[in-house]
């Protein structure tokens, strides 16, 4: 029997606790979008895997540390928390994990960035989430673009991507937001739904693993509140981390 | 089928990099130490979670911050990646996650700060992992404490504990050191076990929950070489801190 098994069975004989509609939520929203390539492992000894993004994948990490792996490079988010378990169970793999999210930036800041920060660092699997910022800052930075300007700029950028490293394979998580928290109200729908929807089209195009954020948080508040996942709507909680975490395990391993 | 065991056998059935033997070890390294109160289970809604040490434990957390939860305060090492577990696993039941370790301490520093990074705190379960700069400072710092002065500080500081607040669940984590590593060498070796048994020897007392951790860096050694799991064969990896994580949960969960 295996550990996770075990561990579940224990669990679910034990605890009055047992959180079985975690693992359900999950699985119910992930049953629509999961792609997989079946039979071929998408993380491979030696591989370099870049998560990418904006302050949800940044996480207050220490961005003067390059070296791959390090605790406090990944930061305080859901990257940490998949780094440790790829690392974990893939030992001897030789992987090399990076963190190169930086706190509010959209589209076309991972554009003139993106030399430094994902070719150079020529990573075999790329997973990228951003998108909340290019819709966010159009209500509180004055910023001009569009759901087309994010979904043209992030088309751009990831078809660049694909021609200068074909081989890499392309995460892409959705766009989320929260209503009922401190930063997220129902002025942001339907209009935040365009950005969802151009992610998801991109993901499809570029033959993209998507996750689909959004219907994870969702389903996630008929267990707790939205803002014991996200305390402002758009930043998840360490349990709203793990979340995201698992989400995205469930979709790539 | 519970997501932990559908994702265990889709991983077996798809990777060819499936780390069967991780679980194997740690359930192996657990095997003569496991105590677990049958039927009850440990972590109950609106529990107050502490954890206690040195560097390990504190892992970079931020300080000066005071409140349960928080993503900076819990650190990069194990004490984050446990917490996220916790508060994912148990939405909605209130939990309050503390890491109070503080890096260089011996028991005796826990001591002098213990009114207020424990007792004002009251945690229902308390976590402690002290031990290796007791041993490792009469090296390096000249420090003259010996393993009796641990063992006697250490009960000392859990008898108090346990007066003070009769129904904290005590969890003690072995102190461990690998070989191999930059600060450690054959030097420590055998005088450092008695630091280790004097752990045991007070978790048995003090009807603790006992976490192995020596054992499963061992056992974890034949998977990767020691510096995987720990760069300088005190404080852990990334990887490390999820093998402690696993060990951790395994016992207490």
């Amino acid at each position: 029997m295996s550990f996770n098994r075990r561990s579940f069975l224990k669990k679910a004989a034990v605890s009055t606790l047992a959180a079985s509609g975690i693992p359900a939520i999950v699985d119910a929203a992930m049953q629509v979008d999961k792609k997989k390539k079946k039979g071929v492992p998408l993380i491979k000894g030696n591989d370099i895997i870049l998560f990418q993004g904006d302050s949800i994948t940044d996480a207050g990490r220490d961005r003067g540390i390059n070296s791959p792996n390090a605790h406090s490079a990944l930061g305080n988010g859901y990257v940490f928390l998949l780094a440790a378990r790829l690392l974990y169970e893939f030992p001897g793999q030789n992987l090399s994990i990076y963190n190169k999210g930086i706190s509010g930036n959209k589209v076309y800041q991972l554009s003139d960035r993106w030399q430094p920060d994902c070719l150079l660092i020529r990573p075999n699997v790329l997973s990228i989430l951003v998108g909340v910022n290019d819709f966010w800052h159009t209500l509180t930075h004055n910023y001009t673009g569009t759901a087309a300007t994010y979904e043209n700029d992030l088309r751009g950028l990831l078809k660049n991507t694909k021609n200068l490293m074909p081989g890499t394979e392309l995460i892409i998580g959705e766009p989320f937001a929260m209503t009922g928290c401190s930063a997220v109200n129902e002025s942001w729908f339907p209009e935040f739904n365009k950005y969802r929807a151009a992610a998801k089209r991109i993901a499809i195009e570029s033959d993209a693993i998507f996750i689909p954020y959004q219907e994870i948080f969702n389903k996630a508040t008929e267990l707790a509140p939205a803002h014991y996942w996200s305390h402002d709507g758009v930043h998840p909680s360490v349990a709203g981390c793990q979340l995201m975490a698992e989400a995205w395990a469930k979709a790539v391993l």
